[in-house]
């Protein structure tokens, strides 16, 4: 755990930089001045141009058990952002100083069994940025050089800060075939929503949008879906039976991590379909395995980070292609030191999402 | 649902065969004289030189609450079969006479989404064999030409018979890479102990087997598993946690059915591990999905039925080559007229795959 | 094979209908009334509504040394087509009166190797409708019920006739991940040009269209393709190595079948690239394996028919969804009896596809 | 390019070592005492117990065209070894001193667009131990840390030499299903005689085995071929037709990079099959790419290297687990000194693996 020095110390040293720091053990967070971080051989520092709030981010400031239990303050955190390459270490070959970036936020060991394999987004020793170790919410982040994607440089700044959670979108999407099917994304939050984009993008027939919040839904026929179902005012399994004459759907992508709709995600998936599961329930999920997944042919993937980098390189070409826009979601934009009215949105939940502009 | 005409019936016909015919709606069945059917132009008729009993078969016998919602009896029962074709339809090019052959047992459409994507063994319409229309448990069977597998002649009736349930453990086995990784058998029935053969003679590493059995356990020793865990004697994660340093079973192949080993199966899973789900558990199972799925970026196999016919092609190839040997598994053998001496043993547990031998 | 009878001898029966036979061994066919075909059990007679000129048909009509060789006089050719079923056999459920359809062209055995693998499309025994037997340039034709896909509605038939070739399109884009990828298609034929948009609209990052004749370019662009290529003008090689700044093309489609074109297609490619061969070389084809295929390690798809019926449910989704529109292809219409000038524009190479409309 | 400093120089220094040094650009090499060679951070020093001769060693000690073109004498040359960790640069953390290892050959950088999508083995600028850099004939060698292999301690050097050229054989079988398959081995050197071992422990039905040498097809019976066609005695098509009834082979693997054996591989495979191409043609390959490649649906891997590292984690599965005994391919083995016995068999061609045995 790399943490900042206490703010106190900082003050006394020459490069200085304006940083969002969860100092106590509760609710809430400070802006601060700390100390420019320091490069290692094979890091880079990057100034930043644009961060997002994730969900996690919002436990972090909210301090809820989670939080409490996996984050050890004082600390800078975020972690989907972009920005310039301001300084390179002397053993970094793959980015150059003035490229324009974002960032991959698991930090991987390259040596367990798992990165063996080629599969780093499970590594066994992951650390994640904002979370086990300083991350953006600041004018500027040290990185590890091979986290770096490098983007075009007609690629806005605000575009790319999500490209981070876009690649969660992208890997629960194509995680199996597309074209010509029939999708449901379960639960619209940002990265449901941008799911629904990336289906769309790679062929979908139809892409059934299930959430509670109309707002939601709203969006999600903006970024493209062609039905739409609350389910808190009509049976989703119901409404999937009729809308698929009952055959059900072929791609399911649960973007709810909500134990009911978890169930419901099982339930209306067609015989051979697949279910990619992203969201993270916070209690076990009772499931009908015999009937929901087994006599169904069913095939199940847990869905964690971006495959490195296959997922960058799809992500990346959907944007740069045009296939996928993402700037109806970006529904809010604050300078980093209007982080309350940027949380307080998020916990609302009538935002889309909420983007800090910084360095100009 | 084509049932046999009552035994009244029958017994002032000419062609006439024995028949093991689930008569009542409660335990047990009744040998009986029954005529031998006819056949449809797609179909042939197969005299039938061994049969075994499934655990379908044995619901069947009890009668229990499965049974009695699913089958309507009077019927022949029984669905493991080989035998030798004696006469075929005027439409079947596939199959001759005196042809020794096995059986696949569910009769698809060829018309629903899923076999119009080759997905035959989850078609939406399936009629399964001795379940939904009359089956082996008899001197002859009529078969859609279709449904049946040429052996070749020098492949043992008792060991063709196996075919079927063999390839139930064949599909969980292959639903994935299988060279030089850890495995586990959850549950060493005869499909878990043919799944242990299986991966032994498709290049696994290590074949780790769980049961409560000390019996099964002694049988998946004698079929290729290298490690043996006692279920009820020692924990199933700690151990399995030993054996693989920390790491995890790369390919889970959950057999048993029981809603807490099914919970097991998914605790012990390695990350980027995948596991095949055949057992049915009979009421729904409580899973971690957030740790033992998602963040692990597990893969979930649905395992139901052999996907025709590529399942099998492998299953044929692995018993013709000798790579797998599946007679230490027949443990008892009976004319069918003692049929309750094997579905006695059956309830007991203590036997292997218990076959009646017909027709000399 | 099954050839209609005589034009003397349907002279004098009731139900006949309007046909293009290719009566003689020599350029050219001729409209004669024939009868209306009966049709088998398990068969469907369909009224036609479209029908399109392949090549496979320009070389029939002009009897190359292919066609000398394959096809036997006299008999109705053309297999590219779309309907309405008018009459089902007895044995018939999977379509019903008044069903618009298009057809799947090969007419496979069910009992082969391939076709138990699932891979119907290689079947050891396919029978080519309009090759092998009376085809749709006519206006009925009688048709095995499993080779009929049922189209929506609202579907028109001039589009539903491109089905057929659009599916070997979609065969090969599919073959692989497309996602993001760098795409080029090396031969804009009508295939070529289908699948330009097939790969848009399943998320490739740029199409790079390849031909020597500027008509085809543009119809390129009109479909979807980024960058354009004259192989007689710039040499391929070069400007893909400028492109992909020496990387290569991800995936390369190659859709001409002319023996530079392939070598060219093998060069471009990227390591870690794969090769849809669709086009048909009428000489072998030199290649240097060492450097263009093992060092990159690239795979090579043989690509011919379509999946039966993956592909067709994937061509369905992508015309149905409104993501690919092939209308822009469609550049003659005619009746079957103006079929002379239909086949002079497909020698001259000026047209994208020319269609028979028929029957009203 | 890090070479050894010259011969003089290297013996006025203290540690120093015994190499087989390629001093000049002709024929033949010297054992000369060079420097040991200094570690980076990154690099572990490795005490060599067992090299072993490739045919690319062969090719350099001949000094041929290929050699003349590729090689930058003086340098140590060798690639397949195993050794003892002696000495571990700063920054090592996934090996430690003592432990038993084999090396991945294939330096690669990590930052291309293969490595990004973890496809290292086709890096665009892969560095080759042996060919580029400082070689393993020799008592030491530096190697990245990233390239090292950790073996069981039970595993016998002059079988962990051989994982190298395994890995090959491994990558080429388990490019596609083998289980239940009928394989053919074009050309039985020793990748091809490894290839017939791992395609017997992962399952295959049949293995019929291909060579014009007498003494290869022996060794290939002892790997486990189980049919064997001379192809300069008899027609290898003809041959597999009839022992395939016409189908083909599903899975060739092309060893030998002969151009007729790589023609006749594509005219035996299966429709449907697969072929790896491991074997390097020294010129192009005539291939009819209409019959025996498209409309076959044949699908071709081009193989080179392993993958890194899924390649190892499979053949140490298979040799721990004992799927796979090499032994019987060690044919000779010598202390370095000896290596012009070495090179003089290996160029005669009556021998499986040369061993150097070193370091006691």
């Amino acid at each position: 755990m790399k943490t900042i020095t206490s703010p106190e110390e900082v003050d006394s040293l020459s490069g200085k930089m304006d940083a969002l720091v969860k100092e106590d053990r509760k609710k809430g967070a400070k802006m601060r001045q700390v100390s420019i971080p320091s490069i290692q051989p094979h890091e880079v520092l990057i100034e930043v141009k644009a961060a997002s709030i994730c969900g996690t981010d919002l436990h972090i400031y909210q301090w809820d058990e989670w939080a409490s239990k996996r984050v050890h303050p004082p600390y800078i955190f975020g972690h989907e952002m972009s920005g310039v390459v301001v300084e390179v270490g002397e053993k970094v070959t793959n980015v150059g100083e003035g490229d324009q970036v974002s960032c991959e936020t698991h930090i991987v060991c390259g040596e367990c069994s798992a990165c063996l394999r080629g599969e780093f987004h499970i590594c066994y020793r992951t650390e994640i940025i904002g979370v086990d170790r300083d991350g953006c919410f600041a004018e500027y982040v040290a990185m590890p050089a091979q986290n770096v994607w490098k983007n075009h440089n007609k690629l806005p700044f605000e575009v790319a800060t999500l490209m981070e959670p876009m690649g969660n979108a992208v890997h629960a999407v194509l995680a199996g075939p597309i074209v010509g099917k029939q999708v449901a994304v379960v639960g619209c939050g940002p990265i449901g929503l941008m799911a629904i984009a990336v289906a769309k993008a790679a062929g979908a027939l139809q892409i059934i949008a299930l959430d509670l919040n109309p707002y939601r839904l709203r969006l999600a026929e903006r970024m493209g879906a062609t039905e739409f179902i609350r389910s808190d005012r009509e049976d989703p399994i119901l409404r999937v039976e009729e809308i698929t004459k009952g055959k059900g759907i072929d791609v399911v992508l649960e973007m709810s991590g909500h134990p009911v709709a978890v169930e419901q995600a099982f339930a209306i998936c067609a015989n051979g379909g697949r279910i990619s599961l992203l969201g993270l329930p916070a209690r076990p999920v009772s499931l009908n395995v015999t009937d929901d997944l087994i006599f169904k042919g069913v095939t199940v993937y847990g869905i964690t980070g971006r495959k490195m980098f296959q997922t960058w390189e799809q992500t990346a070409g959907l944007l740069e292609s045009g296939r996928v826009d993402v700037s109806p979601l970006i529904t809010h934009r604050f300078p980093l030191s209007d982080f309350e009215k940027g949380f307080a949105l998020m916990q609302e939940g009538r935002c889309g999402k909420v983007v800090f502009c910084m360095n100009g």
